[in-house]
């Protein structure tokens, strides 16, 4: 089995519905797959772990597959392990980080899919398919007990990733200056996902795909774009 | 002794030089000063603290006050119990509390606070004042050994506070959406606090000082606007 994964900046393009714009993409990744299993916990607004679990069945409604929430089976180690397919929503990635690593699943998730588990994530779970989750743009609601993600590609991803808006009078920090700062105190290498971008994985194979280019981040260098379409195998 | 504290939302305003609006209240607040201790750890961008500490020079010349870094001191911690005042500047918030915890810091900045030697903090050091750092909007781009800061406001505060933007296309959360999401796993109130705004504490009576008014969130309350000069004493 090759590894096959689908890395979101977002769930959701503005003025569309849910899902919207990725459902090609899915119909692709979980080919022949009748059902999946839906890790609810980055909740975002708080929303239920059931209520959140149906608006995500209802993002893959079309598809014809069903969507069982993480948090209804007793024992979710071995639901990861035999899921068909796996899906994280977005919401705060550090109240999803601190779930995933109380109930030691973190680790999990690499195993599954580098057998083969077709694994898509948005926002909050498109974070922890990298290496860490220091280059998330939430706000530290819990305290997790590490912020060591899965580690699916060999970077680091900022999702949501925003240019800095010209004019501007705020004075908080751009998102690249963040990066940066990220930087001075860690070498592992970023991608700024914009809203419409995606990473997708097939077997040992990682490019950039969407419409839109990404922005990298590398310690010592100066941010440069990458095209769409481009391998983002060299980035480690 | 009373408390004199001063937590603004930003050291700079756009267009101008570095601590000139606050100028007036740094006079009051060190009134009869001659040399502060500046803590530079939360280094904007990666400034050195030697550069930091240069940069917060520049912003007491006019006052005739010297400014010392805490980083040059073999024992910080004496440093602080015998400082005239001090100032903690802004940059990022995970960095600032992490080494403030190292160095066994974090409660000594309350003692001091609570015998009366005068405080200031911008941004970073702002959000520092408050009972933990949960409502910063910094990048976690290290590990902190706990999320608790001092508490010298029974609050938590959001520095660099932004209204939603309208017509905004970005998917990403507001800052309202971020703080609603913070009370859905804590219960302390949290002080919105826009750039020009700055939190005054003399003795037992805090208010909100500036031209703007604040917004404040509590959990299970719709957020709601206080005026300039407002009491914050019943926010706990």
């Amino acid at each position: 089995m090759t590894r096959q994964i689908v890395l979101a900046s977002t769930s959701t393009l503005f003025g569309e519905t849910y899902l919207a714009y990725l459902q090609p993409t899915m119909k692709d990744l979980f080919a022949g797959i009748r059902e999946i299993i839906f890790i609810p916990y980055a909740r975002p607004g708080g929303i239920s772990h059931d209520d959140y679990t149906a608006r995500a069945a209802d993002g893959f409604k079309e598809l014809g597959i069903t969507v069982k929430g993480l948090h209804t089976f007793d024992n979710p180690a071995a639901a990861l392990e035999s899921a068909q397919g796996i899906f994280t929503g977005g919401g705060n990635t550090f109240l999803l980080v601190k779930t995933l690593h109380e109930k030691g699943l973190m680790p999990l998730l690499k195993t599954v899919t580098d057998k083969g588990t077709p694994y898509m994530g948005c926002s909050a779970g498109t974070n922890i398919g990298g290496v860490s989750m220091q280059t998330t743009n939430d706000m530290p609601i819990v305290y997790p007990s590490s912020f060591v993600t899965s580690g699916m590609v060999p970077f680091n991803i900022n999702p949501h990733y925003l240019d800095p808006i010209p004019g501007n009078q705020h004075m908080g920090e751009t998102r690249e200056t963040r990066i940066r700062e990220f930087h001075t105190q860690n070498n592992t290498p970023v991608i700024g996902l914009r809203e419409g971008s995606w990473i997708r994985v097939k077997g040992n194979e990682i490019t950039l795909e969407g419409k839109l280019t990404a922005r990298i981040f590398e310690q010592g260098k100066e941010a440069y774009e990458v095209e769409t379409g481009s391998s983002l195998n060299f980035l480690q």
